[in-house]
């Protein structure tokens, strides 16, 4: 039975049954057969092992060459050779053991620079490696940040399934960068370079959240309603509505945008939503006395200083409600397996503005006795 | 004289003696020199061979193994073995000719495929190269795009003088991102993890933006004093500033975000400005037709056909706005050389919200005849 045979047998196979059959086989021909298939067909396999969508175990090619600790370095190279056409990559070679367990990897200008019969052994790197179910992008980020060429993708017990070559990571990365940022903007990502998008398509990206956005600010409409009477006594109040929820909206966002830049970094975890909550508590509270110190005195010499003592308290409070709501946000929406990018700046400033404005007048109320 | 000798005499000259000398000297010796040089030595002279502030010349390595189109396969990677210790990199080398101008580039997996006595000459690829006044930032995307694990960097003759490895290029871009996306929430970028950031820094961070947009905002209240009248006349009007300025506000930062995305990612250059005004004209236009019918309907039932007029109208003329500022913002802030997120969504939002409380009552007293 020829390798061809084998893969086009396995090629026919059902998914599921495929899977059983991999579990029985070592994990060296599951390899061999996986290189046989074809991308979809590999996608396919890759869910039946359990792979799940957005995984790195999608977006591995499981086409590499392995080294051996007991082997030398002249013994790789000619390995190297022999597998240099059928494989991603042979500037980083994983090491593995006889039971295909990654025991390291190994730089092929470090076998380049070996004398002959050194061994692997000797050579070897720690072994940084990913989970084959990791998060697709959690794994590429940490290739691009610890500056490798390839990271070793392994399964639950240890054993080499995959490698992502540093071109790969690169391309998941960017397409994560481009949703994460068309999604802070409020928008969802374009397929196509900007200029090639029909105006049409641009449209159409932008719409659906233009309206459920303006659908949740109408909740500012109903606020304001209940306040109708204040607003007609008092008519100087309406004067400061965009500066306060603009303020309001700015701080969220500040709070939104580092976070999720963090998370996106692997800085913060969604665990430490305690931590991010005590911090942008502090920092809003801080901000919240510079700005309504500030807010205090400018319109208190300018409209007197019951209007003075409204807009300082109200920029105190919106400030901290603001950068507290706007840190936590991005960490819930992580925990409910949401893009945190989509919870982000438009929501927080919506849902920021209408609470804002009710603290606002429920302060400018108790103040001015209205 | 020895090489050392040469470096100590060149690392003790003048910045700009150096660069006379290096204008006198072939460019294989003037790099040679180069890589004697001590980091903060070589930034010295880098930035007095001109390259700029923010070029590629600044962060590009001067260290690599060269090869030569004349040379064999065999011959090439005997030179590699040789040079390893002091290269970034030798899985990719540059291929020059005996002017020391870039003529290719040849895999390291290409040299070690072919048969000994095959020319590089055959072998070699296609020259992407970055100029060493070209811009940082643009130069990593470059190499990121084209998924190279090392980009030749040349001077204005062609001559190559460094190189940029992926890992630098990764680092590169991963700062500008950082940065970006800082920028675009209105705050400055954390130079550390954001759990290990002290309070004080991140409240030092946002507060100077805030400050600033506040300021700014500060023209909204004036826009509503010249209207106060108006406001008074008629205090539903007041109801819908919230929702019309939030509309605009996320238009805007829509066009602003998908812009400057395309700027990063060299989709779009600042000559095409013109292009982008028109696409965000015809965008803003159809997303303000679908708003403000949505908005005629919707405030007409609640609150009467006259203001649901106002309301309609007003979201079309804002959306319009905010969509073409919000496209054309980030061009003329990389005109002006200032980085465009900096200029993108909280001042739009800032500039959106008073120019369209402006639009709204000139509508309103037109239409309700104020």
């Amino acid at each position: 039975l020829k390798d061809e045979d084998v893969a086009s047998v396995f090629t026919e196979m059902e998914p599921d049954d495929r899977v059983s059959l991999l579990d029985e086989l070592p994990a060296s021909v599951a390899t061999r057969l996986l290189q046989a298939l074809s991308p979809s067909e590999r996608d396919l396999t890759a869910t039946v092992l359990g792979y799940p969508e957005g995984s790195i175990g999608r977006r591995m090619s499981p086409e590499y060459v392995t080294a051996h600790p007991h082997l030398t370095a002249e013994e790789t190279l000619g390995r190297v050779r022999a597998g240099l056409a059928g494989a991603e990559t042979v500037y980083t070679l994983p090491v593995v053991d006889d039971r295909r367990r990654l025991v390291g990897v190994v730089g092929l200008r470090d076998l380049m620079s070996a004398t002959p019969d050194h061994l692997v052994a000797d050579l070897l790197d720690e072994p940084h490696s990913a989970r084959a179910t990791d998060d697709a992008e959690t794994a590429a980020r940490w290739c691009a940040d610890l500056r490798l060429l390839a990271l070793p993708v392994v399964d639950d017990e240890g054993r080499l399934v995959g490698i992502l070559t540093v071109d790969d990571a690169l391309r998941i990365l960017e397409d994560a960068e481009s949703e994460d940022q068309a999604r802070i903007g409020g928008s969802e990502p374009l397929r196509r370079p900007y200029l090639a998008t029909p105006v049409l398509a641009i449209v159409r990206s932008r719409v659906v959240w233009l309206l459920v956005l303006a659908v949740g600010a109408t909740l500012t409409v109903q606020v304001l309603e209940v306040f109708e009477a204040t607003l007609a006594q008092k008519v100087t109040l309406s004067l400061f509505i965009p500066l306060l929820i603009g303020t309001g909206g700015n701080t969220g966002n500040q709070a939104a945008t580092t976070v999720t830049r963090a998370l996106a970094l692997g800085d913060v975890r969604p665990r430490d939503v305690l931590a991010v909550l005590a911090r942008e508590l502090r920092v809003g509270l801080s901000l919240g006395l510079v700005l309504g110190a500030v807010g205090f005195v400018v319109a208190g010499l300018a409209y007197g200083a019951p209007i003075g003592a409204v807009i300082g308290l109200t920029l105190l409070s919106i400030c901290t409600l603001a950068a507290t709501v706007g840190g936590v946000m991005p960490l819930v929406a992580k925990t409910l397996r949401v893009d945190p990018a989509v919870f982000s700046n438009p929501f927080i400033t919506t849902f920021v503005d209408a609470t804002g404005l009710l603290v606002y007048f429920l302060i400018a109320r108790a103040v001015l006795g209205l």
